[in-house]
């Protein structure tokens, strides 16, 4: 088959590989039928993340079809329509007990290891472990380019921001970052009733469709930020910021929107120390959260992208076929420059 | 009246002021007959707290008898005996609402005004606004010397420390810092069920203290303290850190010695910025609180002392009258050194 | 003044009677600007609730301006516009202070106590005793036509129904009884996400109010409504249903319809005992929650009536004068024959 | 091997049967070193659980070393120690990923399927379908006379009684029932820091176990029982009253000891429906739960056994082997004559 081959840090090809096969009797196999690419993608390429190594095949995220199933599988047949979620799960281990299987101590410590510590989703092919407990059957009135930002993007700005941030009815909300995660946080805060939703970006494409997403207000980053939320919010601050970008300064700015008693949920990837202003902060009563998705909200997210209530298609912008994988990284690379959200990518 | 009052940083006199008087037809006159100090009070000594100004009585906790009343007050009486707490509120906030007077938009923007931004209660008397809402009854059962530990630091090692890191049957707990707060802390632990609490520190006597009062390991503080108390949970890192104390490094370390989806709860008081290594911190699915005590957990804590669950008492190390505030002072400052936890004051 | 006074079953009067006045320093006097009739107002003439003598002034809903205070009121002053609802609070007893005034101590055993315990709402005058922790102060953008249902109608369907259902992101709801207080389920149902509500009546009219008001479905009562709403889920049954008749057969019912695992919310007011099939129910993990609304949702309700998120006013049916207080009570005493569903009393 | 076979009401032997086998590749067969008998097992014999048929074998608990394994199980080994819960459980439905595998879809609509649905515990030999999600391995510091308990009566006191009626530090809880699992919540209620527990029984032996067990108080039963506990809790009625019977009298007596805003937790298996006095009830703001255990706080269970928290042990009075099966189901039967809790039935 083909598939994007990691080779080292900067470089990647579309190139012929062996075809998965059953190795446990817990396995699938799956025909990808679309896939996407994340900011965590472009992490590996930058070299970010050495676990990832030489022959690696990227993506963690696919719809497609089953087309071999493992001795022990029995939740899933072959020609099954699925969604293949970020996260892989045993089902068994304590976190997968409790409901974090971002830290699933059976598949390798972590969750996460499509295109991480196995071959991943953008390719024709991909092997599933612990298929049973990761694998979700999709309902024939999801399309796939629905239901492809279910896999990764939309629980995490979901579980990430705005379950971590204990978003409630007549809730105030910021959203520090409308990148795609914080597009998708925008999308699914309306399920827990926010009074208010403030988008804070720099960027006038991605706050437009921030209004369309559902968010009330937004603001411009500038040095007058904090006070313009401040301002939409009676002085007060919000109940909930959550931080979609992951530096330094947007969590601070984050941190600066709260009010008393609220909290501020860290959906941002960083990559260095920040100092946090706790001299002001321990009084404030404020909650800190953080962490990977577990994608344990996806039977949730399906039935209310099934009901309308969540237009999870609007997150994809730009679509390509598996021969135009190239072009999708750059699109996505550049995503404010060119206007872009999410890809998808298709056989043809 | 005698009283504390504070002259500016350093200095401090036990003089002769006039008599509180009713002002609100809320407030109530307490005679106070227990009195105690707290690190706040040393924070202000320092010249920390410039809200605090010349002429101010200082003290935020104390047991007493009501010896006058306002018109509105309903629920005391001229004879009554009473807890004042830290906080006050007004009852009716937002803030207090919700649980978190230590906010309330009445009485000052912050629940805590006694000896900062009104006289306090290191005095013969006190003057208590919003009497109804703000105080506790005392059943007889329950002495001075275990009540006025029920002003301050219990609730603030319970609430802040054990609700805010959600501790719950089965979890395994660490204690940075065995001070008055810290083992407030590991002496309501228990009540949740934790079925290992670590006490972390640099002074042998407060850890033995710590064993006394319901610790099931100690951890000596050095380099290697995380690795010990990694090694006494298995490797795993324990579900809750409770930080104690209020310093950068104490509250990294107590960072680091969390386990995935765990919860560090900030108790100490900060005076600079905290950098925090957000880069590994932020997969490990972690939430952070911090904040002021509510003094909501009164009634329960009440009901642990009353049943012998919680031995208030054991917090007051060291005694003393009215007439030796100083000398109070002085081994409350050099508490680790005096092998002091808490001072109960009273008139004679 | 002109007031409806109580003269036993059967019997009522709107007739002269004296201005209240202040009587205790918490107390405010507020001039009622409008008013409405609630189902307990006809269990009251019906005799069913022995607590109310003859001569008591009746209802417990109004919006309407202070037009004096008391000593002690702090947060009120003569001229604000303000809610009174349907539950007095002390704000300072273990019921207020657990967020549950229904029972609080203070005002009566229970915070119902206009038009029951003291003199009611459907007067020209009305003392609101306790007024700093009772009364809401309105938003100008709110009108008087959506505040007044704030009084008792909506938090009831949202409190004792929603929030005690445990409705969350992604539920199935049925609601059995699509009257005033039924319907108020549905209105506020969405502010969790539920994902389908279906509502269970005899009365067209009513189903179609349903749908207006949010419904995703309805079913007429009959042999196989049980049926027909396992039908509309999967043959799972919801994940709550909502009671809110108070019949023994209407509570089986809405026990029929629940999926292992959901919850019935009872909001009833049940006159006799209710034989439940506990041989079923014990082993299906069910919760049934009922209870008397505590009113403290007040301030997420006006926030989201103020954003245009809660069409309160929909409430509202049928308007009358103060001296049409005669016909208002049989409109609504007829209130499907009238498809009616609240009515709206004003002075003119 | 020999095992106890079920032939219709009231007969059952300890006869020659074929050894089990693996069956499917997610199966183990466990070497049986502990069992015991449950009240269930007398309502199969009594002919109230149709779904047993003539040969099957009953039991749902047992304590043994794992003899042989299938293809796709990955957390045990032969030769493991094991705990076998009552409840089997696919770790991948939406019961089981809810935590709530008492329903699993998978194994068979219900989770309870040993000695129901497939051949049971009470037998030298068991096959244990979906064994990774369902196991529990034994650590060496916990006896088989101690995890034995955690099978079914411990989870059952704690989960449905404990957990459900929601106990916290400071409740008040009244058990009806001092039977093993009324004892079960006497046993674990401690977690939560209830501050006083109150056992209700006729039977004085269990009443002085009870006290053993952690109660604070007794009442025996009789027409006063209410009374008697309400004067106990200062008139107020108790904050959770746990029903561990299973008749329409005691679920009446435990929803007459509760006070406003509490919780009846219902453990009893009821066979009869039950009339409850709902006129009365509504207005009290209860919460009546009921349920099948899910076994999935055995994790905690075990922590609490093996710090000393718990005395599992405890819970068994009299000690059998395999060939005494019938003099252990007798002494059973009979337990409150034979002062007998639980039996223990090894090999030898």
């Amino acid at each position: 088959m083909k598939a994007l081959v990691y080779h080292g840090p900067g470089s990647k090809s579309w190139e012929d590989v062996p075809d998965p096969e059953i190795q446990d009797p817990t396995d699938v196999v799956v025909r990808v039928e679309t896939t996407t690419t994340c900011g965590t993608d472009l992490h590996i390429l930058h070299g970010d993340v050495p676990a990832v190594t030489d022959g690696r095949i990227l993506g963690h995220e696919a719809v497609g079809r089953v087309t071999a199933i493992g001795d022990a599988v029995r939740g899933f047949a072959v020609g099954d329509r699925v969604l293949v979620p970020a996260i892989t799960k045993c089902g068994r281990c304590e976190y997968c007990s409790r409901g974090m299987p971002s830290h699933c101590q059976t598949v390798g410590g972590i969750g996460w290891i499509f295109g991480h510590l196995i071959d991943g989703t953008q390719a024709e092919l991909v092997r599933v472990p612990y298929a049973d407990t990761s694998l979700y059957r999709l309902p024939d009135g999801i399309r796939d380019e629905q239901a492809i930002f279910l896999a990764d993007s939309l629980p995490t700005g979901y579980e990430v921001g705005v379950l971590a941030g204990n978003v409630r009815p007549g809730s105030t909300v910021a959203v520090v970052g409308a990148g795609a995660v914080g597009l998708a946080a925008v999308l699914t805060t309306g399920l827990w009733g926010a009074s208010q939703v403030i988008a804070v970006d720099t960027n006038k494409f991605r706050l437009e469709k921030a209004l369309e997403f559902g968010a009330t207000d937004t603001v411009e980053v500038g040095p007058g930020s904090v006070d313009d939320v401040r301002a939409l919010t009676d002085g007060a601050g919000v109940d909930v910021a959550i931080e979609a970008v992951g530096y330094p300064e947007t969590l601070r700015t984050a941190c600066a929107m709260v009010r008393p008693g609220g909290t501020v949920a860290n959906v941002g990837v960083h990559g260095v120390p920040v100092e946090l202003p706790m001299q002001d902060m321990w009084i404030q009563n404020l909650v800190l959260t953080m962490g990977l998705v577990d994608t344990v909200s996806i039977p949730t997210l399906l039935k209310m992208v099934a009901s309308g209530r969540i237009p999870a298609e609007k997150m994809g912008t730009h679509s390509f076929t598996f021969g135009q994988m190239d072009e999708a990284y750059d699109v996505f690379a550049n995503a404010a420059d060119n206007q872009a959200l999410k890809v998808i990518i298709t056989p043809n």
